[in-house]
């Protein structure tokens, strides 16, 4: 790593300094570890008591984060948290790819491989692959044939794509990914399961990223779909038939069965699901271990089975306030029993009976 | 892909053609993209009017789908969905094995490998293992020592077995799949975990699938077993010592935990889970995201802890209605408050006192 | 496998021979199977009637059990599950670790590999690794660069670290696992999804075990955590950051978000979750499907969102009562709608009114 002018770091931000441009930055650090070399960051007012105590050099944080009790430098900016993004990536370039093909690598016939593209040891592609330029297939990736690797590209030590799929340019696929694998569809016969053969394909847009051991069938017929910019995090399962929009985002161990179809800036949290056969809406967000079992327009959603997050949250408290109500009903039929009683003698006999 | 008489294919199926038996179909595609060469197909009654409006040749449908507004020819067949398997299987073939064992797989030392089976590139072999006629084992597959392949199975690239583990015939492993990776099994003794050796192992009956990245557990002792015909889905979590039974399936993300025993025919929904040491009877269908945490007997069940599925839709359909009944029944305690107060006063005076 | 006294058996746990301490055990085998010539074990009282219908030649058991009607050989001691897991590592030892790399490794420059480990076919090392006495590479593992692997630790078949990761002494990393993959942090912009570079890495420390197939990423910075002694099942997902104590036990489909901190202890059974940036204290118990959304300081919780376990588990029964409850509230409503008219025909008439 080398050493940055803060005030550089706020040109390439379009931030503030705050303090000295000339303070030297030597990396990124969170602000309980940060020193007098380093720069720090404030992306949620929760730790600003943690960025008043920070040893860190130099801050980077809001503009309602200005009036920071702080010896430190400031670079101030309207978004800190993409500033952060950009500023790794200048702080902490990418290693440079070499290109070339391992000597280990097993090349099918007909592939078409950029020359500034990198494949690693032990990497195997099927017959007629087209792998794009600065693409970096890594070391075990298996291609079955036919496959599509776009320009920039990376796919990870051991990640796996079945034959024909397509993989956008810019996309990240990391390890243990299984792009293609068969969708699970059997009709069941005379008791058994039989298998309905998937013949179509799985095509990942450009710059979309799957984690790792998460894993995308094949459709059917045609192609299963995760739209441009979309993010999967690790584990997460997308069916067969799955169109998904773009600019996404499925937390870990999320899933969506087959044939569902996912809208633009859809936001899945951890342990969530979405059955099959339907339609979420655009910028709709699921909340952790939701179960989506029936379309959903717009909005925000939590509960198994998923409804609007607000009336999710009543129900959780009314779920909570529920045992101490059961007795609460029982107390009251048991004094409406005994008006009824006290009625029913006192029409009985005009007069009051105890 | 060739191109197939439509009384060709009805023959195949049992159905009958109800058109023009000589209509020629070079593919078989979903209702929106099949054009006059495709066969297309109505195997939910939900897509009638999909077919209505599909511009397919030949339409593939129920009996009761007979009277469908459609100038296309027909094949009407008992069981749509199950024809569709056996049509895409004649039209679809797969490919061909090619024989031989490739020359950068390792092979122990006393394996016994069928002339007629397939051996990928960099495969890794362990010692006294046994491959049958016809099977297909990718590239990067590993097999721990005296694994045994079944005859015509087929373990996809970066499929992993560990040692002693036996894959029946016809049974399909897909990548990144774990079979008899150690059970979860540890003493609690003074605070640590001590790990209690698993010296068991995994057995797939024949005709078995297993998704992508899915994990199955060697038993402590003796073998884990799924039975003849079952599918596991994506990212499916088998405990050690468990047994299931014959034609299940587990959908995406569904685990069962260890020393349970499922039967036959048993379906587990998406993200559904079952606990350890209970059964599950045959036929059992275990709804998405449901916790077993009992033994069930039979039937359907839902919810976390699963009920049975009325009880559970009821459940749901109570709690939603919860916080206003929680403000009804506050009304209710002021309301039997008010008559209590009258009445004691009416008690009190003989007369109103309000 | 040899023949052992069971004196020789008793000795090694300190437990009590009651019965032969000559009898002769082969194998150690469950209740069910064992035969004449075995150790079997009763280490839950749930199978006590197994053990004495049992054909074991000797029994393992507790204290409490010692009275069991047995025609056995019986060795009785304080904790028999741990004493069977110290019988198993006797009577199975681990087979002996080959010293040596595979000819057909890839080892990057400037790896320092103990004489005394063992690295399989097919492994690539990144360069600058060090592989520590006794461990175990094995086939079809990728380490990137500059990763650590400890004494005795061993790496299964497939396992993938990325660059700079540790792997405490005697670690276990099961096939398919993998750890260092980058975090799941993007600053959102614009409607698109900006990655925010993952320039940490992931330490394991000594004795953990992580299952097959899941994943740990690395840290946004510094390092995500996995203390010593503590155990992950098969598919779960550690997000980046996290910081899990010692000796705790993650079951199947667990998955902890981004940032949380876990104590020591710790247990979160199979398909439970944790959302990012809470803290979970020392000892707590998350039971099966759990979603922990808030921090817990300590003792036992369920549900979704998950409460202490007590009030989950009278929540579940009263959801149970939920939907009769509905119908009994809506009869008191009736009934009290009922006394109010009798109540002002009597106030208006100073009579009955019906």
């Amino acid at each position: 790593l080398g050493s940055f002018r803060l005030g550089e770091l706020a040109a390439l931000v379009g931030g503030e300094v705050v303090g000295d441009p000339e303070r030297r930055v030597e990396a990124v650090r969170p602000l309980d570890v940060a020193g007098p070399a380093d720069l720090s960051f404030l992306t949620h007012p929760r730790y600003r008591e943690q960025a008043e105590a920070s040893r860190a050099g130099a801050l980077l944080l809001a503009e309602d984060a200005r009036g920071l009790a702080s010896a430190a430098d400031l670079l101030v900016c309207p978004d800190p948290y993409h500033a952060l993004s950009r500023i790794l990536d200048h702080v902490h370039p990418r290693p440079a790819v070499t290109p070339g093909i391992h000597p280990t690598a097993v090349i099918g016939e007909g592939c078409t491989i950029d020359p500034s593209a990198s494949v690693g040891p032990y990497a195997v592609l099927g017959e007629e692959c087209t792998v794009g330029p600065g693409a970096v297939i890594g070391p075990h990736v298996c291609l079955g044939p036919r496959c599509s690797v776009g320009a920039g590209a990376t796919l990870h030590a051991h990640a796996v794509l079945y034959d024909r799929v397509t993989v956008g340019a810019g996309t990240v696929v990391h390890s243990g990914a299984v792009l293609g694998a068969d969708g699970f569809g059997y009709a069941t016969h005379g008791g058994a399961q039989v298998k309905v053969p998937q013949v179509g394909t799985v095509t990942l847009e450009e710059e979309v990223e799957i984690g790792a051991n998460s894993a995308v069938d094949r459709a059917t017929f045609e192609t299963t779909r995760i739209g441009r910019g979309s993010k999967l995090d690790n584990l997460v399962q997308v069916g067969h038939n799955v169109q998904i929009g773009r600019d996404c985002l499925l937390c870990g161990q999320s899933g969506i069965a087959g044939s569902a179809r996912i809208g633009d800036r859809v936001v899945f949290a951890g342990q969530a699901g979405a059955a099959g056969h339907l339609t979420v809406g655009d910028d709709v967000q699921v909340a952790a271990q939701a179960a989506v079992l029936g379309s959903v327009e717009s909005g925000r959603v939590g509960g198994a089975p998923a409804v609007d997050l607000a009336s999710w949250r009543r129900q959780v408290v009314a779920l909570h306030k529920l045992p101490e109500a059961l007795r609460r009903l029982s107390r009251l039929e048991k004094e409406l029993a005994r008006l009824r009683e006290r009625e029913a003698g006192t029409r009985a006999t005009g007069v009051e009976t105890d």
